[in-house]
């Protein structure tokens, strides 16, 4: 994706050929700052700061953590290590761990001598394969937006999305915003309603700061207020992206997602969840009970990161002194409020029938009953 | 109510008898500020730059804001000009105008030489009815949350609330939280889960600084996290306030509350809104439709006020340099998810039958069809 005339990925391997480099998301809107990795403890700290993050630029920082590990140490001790301090810094995301087995699938059965060169080739793939499936997310999403407008007849189509599932969350492209960058792209007009996305502010930071970048119409908005623009028939439909859905459809997404879906059922419109087939969590059967949400400190909530007058990025307390605070960081939309679900091979119903339909190879399992 | 050992109201006439002070409340938690107000224009700005909020008060310092205007200049021409601007302070605040009715039918047909101390008579009784309202709220509230805790065999009762309706948003023990109030005193063991409510943070702000100064078990979070701790039973009852109730039960409340009756409706939960018969709009037979939605500043929503490290409030942006913003305040809650409506005069379902059962003097109207 471009930011002004330069043309970025979220993480490309050094050109020492040694490192990789990340863009610091924690420092955005306010400063574009690159980052190097250089061993496996910065891989984990990028995924556990959240310097990176959404599901699928997760697990392909986990991939380059592995090979940041191997090409000091390419012993199974290392790999399993690797894998292990990789896995656990964020419970929630499934295809952090899909990535990692990935990972060990290819280097396992290798001589310890040759792992580190077919890590970096197998993390490169990763990257290559996400970049691929966004773009197929894109196009059948666009088919979708494009319904829409033409019903609308061409005028403006209001989207809302929660957090951030676009290019900075992937490798590029996104899984919510590639519908709306191709649509925009191809001439059809949209207008982006950008969920703030507390405690974190993904969406004011993120969200705005890439459609701004590439020229997509936007406005920021409280998560508060989707459900107001919703009465008033100022959403035309929503789409959000997941970390992970399990097998029956429901789709767990940044804490808050659920109360749009609610929104958009109570007003009729349509509620749509952009995922590649790697979040898929064909072992969970049911969503609502199964899935782990991780908790996350309570500085989150107590405290807001931002740019002072003077350019400076501070923290301010937004609470009393020693106030008490709880932040689960996702929270499990059930399949029934999710109208479609928009994957690399196209769109499908919220169920086990329409992932198994779309992944009969990956589904291989008995159906949900 | 208490803040350390001094009793306070949130507004009360200065010992000179010819100025008023109030707790500023933009300051708060940060800082304990009192402000005096002189002249007419200061309770105007005291209401639009929200030194005071919450529709109890606003009407409270509507009506000492004429006061201090009358005793500059008692003619008709100064009292219009008074309810004039006051009443364009904030558009959706239905007792605002309630307030000014009343300071207007005590004071147009007296003699000029006589207006403003009977001005300071009426507005003294705008308050000490206001605290006997809310009084009563509490009391009725109390049975609701006493029946609840009972149901639990007197196990912690947890009550999540949105915004600030305690005694900060009326002149004491508030609307919303005065049944929470009540509870924590008779020796029911209460906890509220509280709404940062983005995006002037009055969750975090105010009703945490209320709740913690008197002693009440309380936990901050962010406004996308309430749905997610209702799906996982960490909610028995919702409670809220509201700034404009229509005849047939539609409530406006802070930006967000929709979502929260949506979430408690989906997960069986009761939502109960706590309102002064004040603030009952009985002119408006819909609410969804007819309800005027303030439209604040952008810049609410882009930039956040906080402590910093060194003790000072500042304000930090949390989007990009020119991003757009929306910012509507409040939104309406259909009747239909609204379990009961909590009055001065008990609890009532939100219909024109239950408001109008209650309040039969004040309804004067066909019934809404």
């Amino acid at each position: 994706m471009r930011i002004g005339d330069t043309w970025y990925r979220t993480i490309w391997p050094s050109t020492d050929g040694a490192t990789v480099e990340i863009i610091d998301q924690t420092r955005l809107p306010h400063a574009f700052e690159v980052r190097t990795l250089s061993v496996l403890e910065d891989a984990v700290e990028a995924i556990s700061s959240m310097w990176v993050r959404g599901a699928p630029l997760i697990g392909a920082t986990a991939a380059y953590g592995v090979c940041l590990a191997l090409q000091r140490d390419p012993s199974n001790e290392s790999l399993r290590r690797a894998e292990k301090l990789l896995a656990a810094t964020r419970p929630t995301a499934v295809n952090l761990r899909w990535a990692l087995g990935e990972v060990r699938a290819a280097l396992e059965p290798l001589p310890a001598a040759e792992r580190a060169e077919a890590a970096w080739t197998v993390a490169a793939r990763i990257c290559d394969d996400d970049v691929a499936i966004c773009r197929r997310i894109g196009e059948h999403g666009l088919a979708l937006i494009r319904g829409i407008s033409e019903r609308k007849g061409g005028t403006t189509t209001h989207i809302l999305t929660h957090c951030n599932a676009g290019w900075l969350a992937t490798v590029d492209w996104g899984t919510a915003l590639a519908p709306i960058y191709m649509a925009h792209d191809s001439g059809i007009s949209v207008h982006v309603w950008v969920d703030e996305t507390r405690p974190r502010n993904q969406g004011a930071s993120l969200t705005a700061f890439e459609l701004g970048a590439h020229g997509v119409p936007h406005t920021l908005i409280v998560d508060n207020a989707g459900g107001h623009l919703m009465q008033k028939g100022k959403v035309d439909m929503c789409i959000v992206g997941t970390d992970r859905t399990s097998a029956n459809g429901d789709v767990a997404n940044k804490i808050g997602t659920y109360l749009k879906a609610l929104a958009a059922k109570d007003n009729n419109l349509p509620f749509y969840v952009a995922l590649p087939s790697t979040t898929i969590d064909w072992e969970t059967r049911n969503g609502m009970v199964e899935i782990p949400i991780e908790e996350r400190s309570p500085e989150e909530v107590t405290g807001v990161w931002g740019r002072a007058g003077d350019g400076s990025l501070v923290n301010v307390a937004v609470a009393p002194e020693g106030c008490e605070a709880y932040n689960p960081a996702f929270d499990v939309t059930p399949a029934r409020l999710v109208t479609a679900l928009i994957t690399d091979r196209g769109v499908c119903s919220a169920s086990w029938d329409g992932l198994s339909g779309r992944f009969p190879e990956l589904a291989g399992l008995e159906p949900v009953p």
